[in-house]
């Protein structure tokens, strides 16, 4: 049993009922200082039976923002080092400057291996006060019943049954074996067991849709993330999120994947952008 | 006299000639194991008398790629936790992984202050090898001649006159109080003194031209950043490069900076992310 819902941060980071599978599956404890115990879930895992890079960094998140005493993550990175088991995992953290924003850096470590590094800011977004200027909006998606869930397919990775998601039927043709060419893929996404979405679950949201470089090139195996960096621009209205991801410079097999995430109230909540790899199918 | 540019790592990041300003100012001497001297100098500054963060990015990049062994810093992310001084700084750098990415992380500390943590994945952009499928191109620019530089004025920040940039018209409104709306500053940049652009100096150029926000907002004073994130994706040729920023959503004061550059032969070479904020005038 987790603690992971009653032993939250300060301000409330991370707070949450911990009857959530994404509550329960990133519950840390402390065991010493700066020093946390967690566990890499396999709910989580992508094709070919990784653990989802998202998940991963919100563990280190949570562990983190106990530490933080600020609720929002505006800034994180996370560099993907090694291969996660499943299983037992530790995260070390430090916080190296407090403020009005507090930095601390997070490592998620199995055994003698280090598997992900973080760097986090985190910020109280309730808080902020300046001006406003936006250019754009959300993203432009049909209607969400003329959009497409995921197959109920046992075949599919895990990571697919913990969300609620409805793809716009332009970026799915790549699952018919007929990619369109345009690196985007778009949607409207929530967690199936309707779990809340806040500043902790905001880097898995922006990693949890399928790559957009699978609409660009045929035959692409696997493409891991090098490194996931999420701005989180807001808190999240109650509802389905949209989220856009695109993919347009693809280079030597190099890519960026820039996100978008915006809230059933058209607020902006979160921008990612990572740098990932293709990995080429026989 | 520095040593920067023969002490170079082993697959050449950093070569260069030390006669180069940017060299001199960037030169690390290694003082034990994992733990380089630099020296912050004054000729980075910006607006306000802060070295810029691209710059201090560059200095823990040249410590970290001596150790790293692979020349090109694919994805690097900087978060700046205090305000540096001109002088003495030490960088400790530790590697995490080393294989065909290598992933590392820098301390920038000044007495008993970090000024900056870094964590950089460096590779071989040489060796790579995939698909290339790119959706755009080089920014849209007036002919170089239409274009626009600082001008020759003593009150400018040091930074100016370490780079020769020719903006777009269209991006320099504010400069004559007549900001344009549009959060867009686009030109042809090089360094002042022609040292040749590498993927050490990317990031500095990424951080190199005024916040384009200052065309959306009168008044704003300062634009600090706390993140920036730069990917290299190629090798830049001889000549201007040709580079955009772009933001186009401010929040609450909060705002990300979006930049691409591209070498004199159309290529890709950078792509950058940073996360600031905007501190208004009176």
């Amino acid at each position: 049993v987790s603690d992971s819902g009653r032993s939250s941060g300060p301000t409330g980071a991370g707070d949450s009922d911990p009857g959530y599978v994404f509550d329960e599956d990133t519950a840390v404890d402390q065991v010493g200082p700066g020093e946390w115990s967690a566990t890499v879930s396999s709910r989580w895992d992508v094709v070919g039976g990784a653990p989802n890079g998202g998940y991963l960094q919100a563990i280190a998140l949570r562990a983190l923002g106990h530490e933080a005493g600020l609720p929002d993550p505006v800034t994180s990175t996370a560099h993907f080092v090694a291969k996660p088991e499943h299983g037992p995992a530790i995260v070390r953290t430090t916080i190296e400057r407090r403020g009005r924003h507090t930095t601390g850096t997070a490592r998620l470590e199995q055994g003698e291996t280090t598997v992900m590094l973080l760097t986090a800011t985190f910020g109280d977004l309730a808080d902020a006060s300046g001006p406003t200027r936006i250019d754009g909006g959300p993203p432009h998606l049909p209607p969400l019943d003329a959009c497409v869930a995921a197959p109920d397919d046992d075949a599919l990775p895990p990571i697919v049954r913990r969300f609620d998601a409805r793809f716009d039927p332009e970026g799915i043709g790549w699952m018919l074996g007929e990619p369109s060419g345009d690196g985007r893929i778009a949607g409207y996404i929530r967690f199936a067991d309707s779990r809340p979405v806040d500043g902790l679950a905001l880097p898995l949201l922006a990693d949890a849709m399928p790559p957009p470089v699978l609409n660009m090139v045929p035959g692409i195996a696997w493409v891991p993330t090098l490194e996931l960096t999420t701005h989180v621009r807001g808190r999240p209205a109650p509802g389905w999120l949209r989220a856009v991801f695109r993919t347009r410079l693809l280079v030597d097999g190099y890519l960026e994947e820039d996100g978008e995430i915006w809230d059933a109230d058209g607020r902006l909540v979160a921008i990612s952008r990572q740098f990932a790899l293709v990995q080429m199918g026989r």
